[in-house]
């Protein structure tokens, strides 16, 4: 499989995508191949000074970079020879089989419409994230920033999307879905939450079991699927890490914390769109962007984008 | 200062309630007065388990009780002798300063809406909640459960209210307001949260500084007042009682950590109602019940309702 990588996106790129390039390819076997996207100069520097061949990768020139500060779609259409803009050429031609950046969340998700577009009968994309729960199973949460005001036709797919991810990526039979609620009596929450629940309800495609309240997040009776708007998913997201860092900053050491940090799960797929992609967080270093690509490769491999499609 | 309190509501009522009113004695001055709401032998037999005179309180016989699950306006109506309903008369009544209830926080609102009411000019009440931060700085967030879908308006409105409560209980001069958002930009979030901003942004009553993501709170740089929607605030609340539930079973030792437990605060008080009036959390026990009563004391010594009257 062919994963390309954005080497120029992210606050500390490209030193340490490259980094975490070079550790990602103990994990990969040799059908695989990673393609960096950037400068070769730089490229080949970094690739030097870790001491690694670079015909470990396939390298692909680019010669402009779409900052973390830029009007997306504008830096998008001016900046054709960007990492983000050549690799969405590369994945709508089929050079590569997935493609991941922590550079420029909305670059990439304007990439994704000019490109490889929604998959027919999706109404809107997610970024889905992995939620660790103390009885180390994963779940899954979505959607966590791509759309902060979901109507419940929204919500009701996410459901279903968010099922095909965890039977898949997490490989869970029949996975269980919850509605991210204020409390679990069915008349809770706002209007589109309580048409969320009727929909969800007599859904028959997907194994639907109620609302769930924050504080029954990351225990063992959690649930295979969280569904939210993108709003309140990004909320959990950002309160997790925030939770984390003051984990870290005080010095206690405990495993289930310590599986919090988002370096571990590295990056979040977009679902729905024609094709494999993940977001990597701003601030990835050396790890996150080892798991970014690991995460990647793990998409690619169930050909998620494919198997949405198929179910849709 | 007289204090109702009920008696007959949470989980762990009467007898933790009983418990939590006799511990909160230590801390009230002989000028204050609690007055237990609720079945009068009950109430006797535990003082008299507890070793407790019975002349330190005022107790109010009640005959009926509003239980958990009850339906709110119905209950009520139907039950004019609850400890809920007669507190909410003597308060009416000026027989009390304040009241407190572990609750049905349905049928607390309900007895607000029929007697005390809204002060006029308040859009929509809120239940304001303190968050402790890592420098052991208190601030305030409001909504965490009221209102699940909030207008621009009433965001201002809550800047305005959790502005009030800071300066007076927390004694918090000019305190910062920021608004809970997805990204610090002010084109980020739903329509409502945008609007917010620009509302905000330009009123003069408050000393806004602008969005806050989720990942800054808790810290040194969190802000005074956070402003959000009843829905997100709820999930940040429940989301740290999920964290410090974890923290707990985990045998993990942090004062941090340990300043999250609710049963430390108590209490949220109801803003915007023509009284003082703190709603407990349903599985209060002796801790939080006493911490309840001294949060109520807190709000009616500043006289929180008056002073909101003045403000708006």
């Amino acid at each position: 499989m062919k994963i390309g990588l954005d080497v120029m996106g992210g606050d500390f790129a490209p030193d340490a995508i490259i980094e975490g390039a070079v550790d990602s390819l103990q994990y990969l076997s040799a059908d695989d191949q990673l393609v960096l996207l950037g400068d070769e100069r730089s490229i080949l520097a970094k690739l030097k000074k870790l001491d690694t061949r670079p015909s470990g990768f396939k390298i692909i020139h680019t010669s402009q970079i779409i900052g973390m500060g830029d009007i997306p779609a504008k830096a998008y259409s001016q900046k054709p020879d960007s990492s983000i803009a050549v690799g969405y050429r590369m994945l709508k031609n089929g050079e590569i089989d997935g493609f991941c950046s922590a550079g420029n969340t909305g670059a990439m998700l304007v990439g994704a419409s000019y490109t490889v577009n929604l998959i027919p009968g999706v109404l809107r994309p997610a970024l889905v994230t992995i939620l660790p729960s103390v009885d180390k199973r994963n779940s899954v949460i979505l959607d966590v920033g791509l759309n902060p005001d979901c109507k419940p036709d929204v919500l009701l797919q996410y459901g279903i999307l968010g099922s095909i991810f965890a039977k898949y990526v997490l490989e869970i039979n029949n996975p269980s879905v919850r509605l991210l609620n204020i409390g679990e009596e069915e008349t809770k929450g706002t209007p589109a939450v309580k048409v969320a629940y009727e929909l969800m309800k007599g859904y028959p495609g997907i194994n639907f079991r109620g609302n769930i309240e924050a504080n029954g997040l990351f225990v063992e009776t959690m649930a295979d699927v969280i569904v939210c708007d993108g709003f309140v998913g990004n909320v959990v997201l950002k309160l997790s890490e925030a939770f984390h860092h003051i984990y870290q900053s005080r010095n206690l050491k405990d495993a289930y914390f310590d599986s919090l940090n988002f370096e571990n799960i590295g990056g979040t797929p977009i679902v729905g769109i024609n094709a494999n992609v993940v977001i990597g967080h701003g601030i990835s270093k050396r790890k996150a962007t080892m798991n970014m690509i690991l995460q990647t490769w793990a998409v690619v491999h169930v050909d998620l984008a494919q198997k949405i499609k198929e179910a849709i």
